[in-house]
């Protein structure tokens, strides 16, 4: 089956010119990346060649964006069986748009070598932990700050990120949120290892005495517990910046995530209302004149189409109607077995990717077919240099 | 006498058309900012109200650009006699110019609640330190990938700075790389303490053996032993950005020192060709293409025209011609004491004053008249709200 180049998953009414008003500016990319101590525990990332290594990826990450390589790992972050990191769609997709990027430092174990916008300092720590993220309206609010900047820029904004282990973060803010998410999850390996994340989400839940939807009055306690500190950072860039420019969150599961905690925040003002550190009032009344028509979904088909998954369900139990798009990215007739594993479902989804090739595609007017080479050069200008 | 809007203190002819160039985008202002030990050694800064408060300035500056007031002060910086910090005009101007900004960390004691693109993380040490900024190569790397993503970003670049203590460094820097500076440097205070800043720059070079003019065959090496980390950050930035859009350094003495870098190393392209870390070699090609009639200095008419100063002489014995424009600020007329007490000397310029007031004047056809008053609006909505 040839999949469409853009894939409507789940569009409502209210955003049916999403694309075309996405399309009236230059894209502008920023790559949030963050660490969460969820990722060591055994089982839950595929996001390093070996687990030692899990710590380095999204540093790796943004260091192959600005160098064309990574600088803290021998090339590029890799799925233990082989395949590269989604970083080479994303490399591929910036070099097509010519656009601009950059990234946000949400609170990160490894520190690349890179020039990042700091919202946050500290690394995340276990969901399981009685604080999963310290100082969560700090990171708010610093996102907010940061939408407004980017949205002077007279760009769309395209939120990606980085974070290992952040599929099961998201599995738990969403469930904090009131959203069924177990077992509906996607993530970077076959199957998604959902029986291991879910039953890490319950004992989280349980050993804190929680139940589903138990963050509904006070949203940014559903990051605070169970969360990641990339997603407070997103949501709040994404709400600033939608007062006046079109967003798209760049990821699967986890934009779903986010986009959970905007809708639940936009339903509690009082809640970010009760942010009292001087000089909060003014970006609290920014964020809360969100847009939610300027706000959007987009990954891959990897994640739309994911079986093992069930993003259809996730985006109808949203607060608020928002679309999810996906990029009919296809490597199965790639020339590299590294890449063809993509569709095995060993990597889906990260850095962007998504929403990144759905804007080269989108701007450019190219299908898969065309787009492909593009990645397999990036590839093997990583792989095979001499 | 009424000083012209614009005061064309230095205008090469190669740079005829800087000013239209600089019109036809709209600007984008980042402020760099960056701590030097010498701005504690008695006399060397005016930068606070009290020498205990010298720390705090920068931090203050950039969150009074965020959220209208500091948060690590009670207010905004202030000279020990009374007038605000120039981080006034600056906003004056940017609100006028609706133009976005970002905020440039080079290293700092004081760390702002405001988010920042990370170029370096320690403070700069005394001049007289065996090493006053550590890992300077890195500074001016990380300074040419930031000038990299915000050169695809169509606007012009107005690159300013806090750093107190910086027009002794900036002074120091001059005479490293053959520039005749002593007695000629501007800074905040009436006649600026040319005496203290001149016998503690020659006992820093006298103290490590060095002469006028040892850093020309590697420039910088001149940072690394004398000057601040804000000069390598700054010239990285403005010289990979000058590729592709006009750069205006803000500021008056510390921006000529900043010029004076980047004229040596263009220059000695060898020496930072010796720069051999891992991705480095891409990011000194980029600099290397720095295009010069892209470049230029503004600062305010209290610098330009300081008799305690010499900057035509100064802009004279760069290596390279660059205009220097200063915007006719004149505040004699100020219904406030504080800002009446700028035409005595206590503050010049200052987190890109005067580079702002200028465009914010070029872009919005304003006059010193015209734009007075919005300043004092800043200065009213900072100190006399309930």
């Amino acid at each position: 089956m040839t999949l469409p180049t853009i894939i409507k998953v789940h569009v409502p009414e209210s955003h049916n010119d999403f694309l075309e008003r996405l399309r009236r500016l230059p894209p502008l990319f920023t790559c949030t990346i963050a660490s969460t101590e969820t990722a060591l525990i055994p089982g839950v990332s595929a996001a390093g060649a070996g687990p030692e290594l899990i710590p380095y990826t999204a540093a790796a990450d943004v260091e192959a964006l600005v160098y064309g390589q990574a600088l803290c790992l021998e090339k590029i972050p890799e799925n233990p069986v082989g395949p590269p990191s989604p970083v080479i769609i994303t490399m591929a997709a910036l070099r097509e748009l010519e656009a601009p990027f950059f990234v946000v430092d949400a609170g990160n174990a490894v520190t690349p070598k890179v020039p990042m916008l700091t919202a946050g300092r500290q690394p995340g720590r276990e969901i399981t932990a009685p604080e999963a993220v310290a100082e969560v309206e700090e990171l708010f609010l610093q996102g907010i700050i940061i939408g407004q900047q980017l949205a002077d820029n007279h760009h769309s904004l395209i939120l990606g990120e980085s974070v290992p282990g952040g599929t099961t973060t998201a599995m738990a803010v969403m469930e904090a949120l009131g959203i069924a998410a177990l077992g509906k999850i996607s993530g970077s390996m076959p199957g998604n290892n959902q029986n291991l994340k879910q039953d890490l989400v319950c004992r989280a839940l349980r050993e804190k005495d929680l139940q589903r939807g138990f963050a509904l009055k006070n949203p940014l306690s559903a990051i605070r517990l169970l969360g990641d500190p990339m997603q407070a950072v997103q949501a709040g860039i994404a709400m600033s910046a939608s007062r006046k420019i079109p967003v798209l969150l760049a990821g699967g599961t986890q934009m779903i995530a986010v986009a959970a905690l905007i809708g639940a925040l936009l339903e509690q003002p009082a809640a970010i209302n009760a942010i009292t550190r001087r000089g909060s009032q003014k970006l609290i009344n920014c964020a809360l004149k969100a847009q939610l028509e300027n706000v959007a979904i987009a990954t891959t088909a990897w994640v739309s189409e994911d079986e093992s998954a069930d993003l259809r369900s996730l985006m109808r139990q949203l607060p608020q109607a928002l679309p999810l798009y996906a990029a009919g990215l296809d490597f199965s007739t790639s020339r590299h077995q590294n890449l063809k594993l993509y569709e095995e479902g060993y990597v889906k989804e990260g850095v962007g990717a998504g929403a990144l090739a759905l804007c080269a595609m989108l701007y450019h007017d190219l299908d898969n077919l065309k787009f492909l080479p593009r990645i397999e050069k990036i590839y093997e200008e990583i792989y095979l240099a001499g």
